[in-house]
């Protein structure tokens, strides 16, 4: 496997060095120093061709996602992003696998110096082509946001814009008609989707709950309901939409773009409401625009009030008649 | 993707909780508390089917072997594990996949228990059989063994028996004729290997460096020797073998065995000549055995001396004329 040993060789340099950081790719184990009085926060996630991804898909942008999802749930956390570990199958180790892996890695490596963030380890072998990425950060005790800590009364907010993915993918499958520029615009949000790491930092010390929203605002919120015991309503009329799903939705009066389609990786969290004031200058510090949609209760139905009046729940699913 | 939810709360109890752990499985992330003072160690390690394992293994088995070959770095580092993540990707959910989980988790969890390790997160997904274990374990700074601090002078050691995983393939493979029960006792060896972590807690204030032995005794030894600049010389008469090793090799005058096999995940180690005693008293207080194969060099190549007083080279593998 002379090939693959190039390729892992390759790896060590694709990211920046950080001084936390005893001991890097090329051990039995990668040695690391966590900050004292800090916590570790974790996530595994795990891509598989056909399944997570078309295996055409340009390696470029699915370097990026793999990488994004996962910082996404540091997001979430309210953790600083520090470490990350990489798993790749790939089919072959031949020329063709090792340019794919050259762009996958650019991807990859550009999204990881943003955020100042090392590749440590992982490994690489020959299979069906899939990933596994884990990343590690830091967190104060006491300030990561968990899912069971929204208590009623808590407003709801959502970072940036609902629905933008959704309309990419149905765009790409050619469910509707955008301009070529509206869509090359609107595929960012859902080939290069930028985790909201800077706002999670920001709001850890005031928001109760928070989630990324990678399934959906109806199914995530519930997660959060769900572990907290508590119930939620959300108004339609409050969602924040690009113009380009606002038109979508007056031209089909159909709501679920926002509230049931993935892969935005905005958040949701939830803030008592003496600290609205705080929360919104926290956000626009970090220059993250975020909207209230609603409030959490004291029941355990996640509804949603649309425009007309009429109210829907969410546990099941938005239905569109 | 019900199914694969009921798989995920499976995972949840399949290991015992610690106390450094301040939420598990079911967030975002998983928040962890490394004690203070100490280094973070992390590995990670991915097997695919028909390439790492065949697909009709007995799943108990290779549930402990996933953990296992992980716990072998941390061993290799001398590190203390604590939590473990694994990513599991199963072609269905479907009941016959089920109780294959079943059965590996029992060989996971069985492992896990037995060092204390807490399954803290992961991710299971639909896709060709694979799974990917991340170990992470404590060291004191300046304790880790690394293959880098191997010194001219050093007595090399490995633990156990060598070539045993190898000769159980051949066996398996039908190439050597074993009796039933000799054949069962060896296929231990290969099929559940015992990570030798207890040694290397007990040597790391006292070895130089240290790597586990899963590609075989000259390659890995090789690792050392180029990580840390020097050479070696090991005496085939000195190696540790079990009696079924010893022999085949009487049989068939092929050293390979002991040299080149992989799978049996012993430790190789060095240590300075003045710290042989105390090395050895760790040892045996750990019930390991260990035995003294040979001497790092101020040179750049890894020979071995066999019984009739010729030398070979290691680096490019042993051969058998």
């Amino acid at each position: 496997m002379h090939e693959f040993d190039l390729i892992r060789q390759y790896l060590q340099f694709a990211t920046v060095p950080r001084q936390d950081v005893m001991l890097s790719i090329g051990d039995d184990c990668a040695l690391l120093q966590v900050p004292p009085g800090q916590q570790l926060a974790v996530s595994m996630d795990t891509l598989v061709a056909d399944r997570h991804f078309i295996s055409t898909v340009d390696p470029q942008s699915l370097g990026h996602k793999a990488l994004a999802v996962n910082l996404s749930d540091l997001a979430a956390m309210g953790a600083t992003p520090a470490w990350v570990t990489l798993s790749l199958s790939l089919p072959a180790a031949n020329t063709v696998w090792q340019q794919w892996l050259a762009n996958f890695m650019r991807g990859f490596s550009t999204l990881a110096h943003s955020h100042h963030v090392q590749l440590v380890g992982g490994d690489t072998t020959c299979g069906p082509l899939s990933m596994t990425v884990q990343v590690h950060g830091f967190v104060a005790p006491g300030q990561a946001l968990r899912r069971d800590a929204a208590k009623p009364g808590d407003l709801i907010y959502v970072s940036g814009t609902l629905g933008d993915a959704g309309l990419a993918l149905q765009a790409q499958q050619g469910q509707t008609i955008l301009s070529p520029a509206e869509q090359k615009r609107l595929a960012q949000r859902l080939d290069r989707p930028l985790p909201q790491v800077a706002l999670g930092q920001a709001i850890n010390h005031l928001a109760h709950a928070a989630i990324d929203l990678s399934d959906g605002l109806g199914g995530d919120l519930g997660h959060i309901c769900q572990a907290s015991g508590v119930g939620a309503v959300i108004q339609a009329a409050q969602l924040p939409l690009s113009a380009l799903v606002k038109q979508y939705i007056q031209t089909t009066a159909d709501w679920r773009l926002p509230i049931t389609a993935g892969d935005d990786y905005e958040l949701a969290f939830t803030v008592p409401p003496d600290r609205q004031a705080q929360v919104q200058q926290a956000a626009e510090q970090v220059g993250v625009p975020i909207t209230c949609i609603g409030q959490i209760t004291a029941g355990h139905t996640t509804q949603i009030v649309l425009p007309d009046g009429t109210t829907q729940d969410l546990q099941g699913g938005y239905q569109h008649f």
